[in-house]
């Protein structure tokens, strides 16, 4: 007997979430210096963490011994004041990952069926699959979101629909009307997951109005990180915005102690950095329009991009994912997500940018 | 229609893990000041962490927009070297509570039931309930773990059984030679947890063996934790250790990110700080004898420990918890364990150990 099968059918068919490669891996394995080698693979913030999440880190290394408070009491009254909601709204995540699978887990039996767009986070069907609930994939028109196949995607099992706006891994942005009428055409009975993990990025007029939304839709859940705009993907924390009712239901799945003492130190001070958000967001904007013009130049088509990364048509990338890394830079390959064509680049400052063109075209015209 | 409605029934049924009461919600709630406040309530390491561990988190603060390493290489060659075994044993956790919960989930099924004695950890009949496996709860002799009962309650439908050594929140000290028993009772099907999270505080001559007996049983899983001796519980990092073919299904289930990049870089400083470690032992013994002979002088009945708590029969525990309360020492009720009468306290310095004992002693005496 395997051990193996000892585990259900669901877990057995799981294959694991492939990361961004790390740093310290890709020096390792090609033998090269970690400081020369640059990740635009994970979407992660180039400007670093919020000073003032470092300064409050400092101060809070000399009560690691105790347990975090389990209730985030302090870190749920800064996210109440900055977005406007109610303590008893939030569900504390190790990141959004976290606040994805305990979506999926406080809600979803094996008897269920759970509807996301194809071309999105890999982590939607993930959790599905931990549950053993059936995924339906749904086509995307081009690469944007079809809400209209979401909704009619809908059957009388399903329980939950994921949907990202702005979209990972293809930037991609829905209109917040077509997402408010996927709420009221969908059945009260099916949790909405909507995932804003990009959501920092987007300019002030295309700001999400989701929150205002969930008064009218209980069944609304919405996700958020510091991972991204904050900087913060280290410290692994995120956060649901739901009803109260559902956000107490997924409390009593959550573990107790989910979120680390530093998290919540460092979130709280980030949160309200408003400085570095705004920094962190026009530096963004000027990298779009940097890559997006550098790969124009090289002939290559990109998905537009509302997020802090851009997708790029370049072919066989696999072969030119490998000569970047061979180069140090670590993009994402998105064969995983049936995008065999595509890398994905995190946007970087300037410099950044400017070494990551010169490597694609030194890579495109290597024989 | 409420949203309660749309959870499973086995999710509507949990009733959420009550941890011991935070400095932070005591001081808001008593109106005391923090400072003043000893918590003796949830078995952390009363000399704080490992003072390697802090030095080497000062010099981490700087790279928190990079995810951590989801593969954790560094932590898990260094936990490779200290215990003896092979990366591809072990599973990272955010606290061994993930662990325990991991295991569950790689497993366990709505069909299967859990075997684990009364008086044991509160997670295990939690990451059951969550799952909607049935739990099985063995009576103890005394507050023993009744080894020959855990084995007669398997039954054809069992799939894991959780066993701590020492428990919580008893203290109690089973020989390995009937834990060794137990592995060659049950049938290999049926994943054993040996819950370690104690270990660190067992005399040399009363180490685990469990390590050496992976390969032979491969249905065992071993779980550890750096909350309790290492003092990191903060921080949230704990491991598993299994076959191979068991560690590799629960590292499919794990979040690929569940480990902080802090957590990681603390927990490889504190697993090799064996002076520390040492000390912490030390201060431990004394602290257990001191608080022994202490409880024993107000004639009040105590359960032999072997871990860092000690719990006490102090008869109406309720009222003698929130005196301490309100004198600023929180300890923990165990009611919900199935203990009405005792109250478990955390084995500090000598100094906290004498004013929990002269607390005590008021709490007792008032009318």
């Amino acid at each position: 007997m395997s051990m193996k099968d000892l585990a259900p059918a669901n877990v057995r068919g799981i294959s694991p979430y492939v990361p961004g490669k790390p740093i310290s891996e890709t020096a390792r394995e090609l033998g090269l210096k970690e400081a020369d080698i640059l990740k635009m693979a994970s979407n992660e913030n180039p400007l670093g963490s919020s000073p003032k999440a470092i300064a409050a880190l400092r101060g809070a290394l000399e009560t690691l011994a105790y347990y975090p408070d389990g209730a985030g009491f302090d870190l749920k009254a800064v996210i109440s004041r900055v977005f406007g909601v109610k303590p008893e709204n939030l569900v504390l995540g190790n990141g959004s990952n976290d606040v994805l699978e305990l979506s999926a887990r406080s809600f979803l039996t094996r008897d269920d069926s759970v509807v996301f767009a194809r071309h999105a986070f890999m982590v939607y069907p993930l959790v599905t699959q931990a549950i053993g609930a059936r995924s339906i994939e749904v086509p995307t028109r081009g690469f944007e979101t079809d809400i209209d196949a979401l909704v009619a995607a809908v059957r009388p099992d399903t329980k939950m629909l994921f949907v990202a706006n702005p979209n990972n891994p293809t930037g991609t942005f829905t209109p917040w009307n077509d997402l408010r009428s996927l709420l009221e055409r969908v059945s009260p009975r099916v949790l909405v997951v909507l995932d804003e993990a990009y959501g920092e990025y987007l300019p002030p007029e295309l700001r999400s109005p989701a929150l205002e939304w969930i008064a009218r839709f209980p069944n609304l859940i919405v996700s958020r990180t510091l991972s991204k705009a904050y900087g913060l993907a280290g410290l692994r924390v995120g956060f649901a915005i739901a009803h109260p009712e559902v956000a107490e239901l997924m409390n009593r799945v959550r573990q107790p102690f989910n979120v680390n003492q530093l998290a919540m130190v460092a979130a709280c001070a980030a949160l309200e950095d408003f400085d570095f958000i705004e920094k962190s967001r026009s530096v963004n904007a000027a990298g779009l329009v940097q890559i997006g013009a550098g790969v124009a130049r090289l002939g290559l088509e990109v998905i537009p991009s509302r997020t802090n990364f851009i997708t790029i048509r370049v072919g066989a990338a696999a072969k030119i994912y490998e000569r970047l890394l061979a180069a140090g830079v670590i993009v994402r390959p998105l064969a995983g997500y049936g995008m065999p064509e595509h890398l994905r680049v995190t946007v970087g400052t300037a410099e950044q940018n400017a070494r990551f063109l010169a490597s694609l075209e030194a890579a495109l015209a290597a024989p």
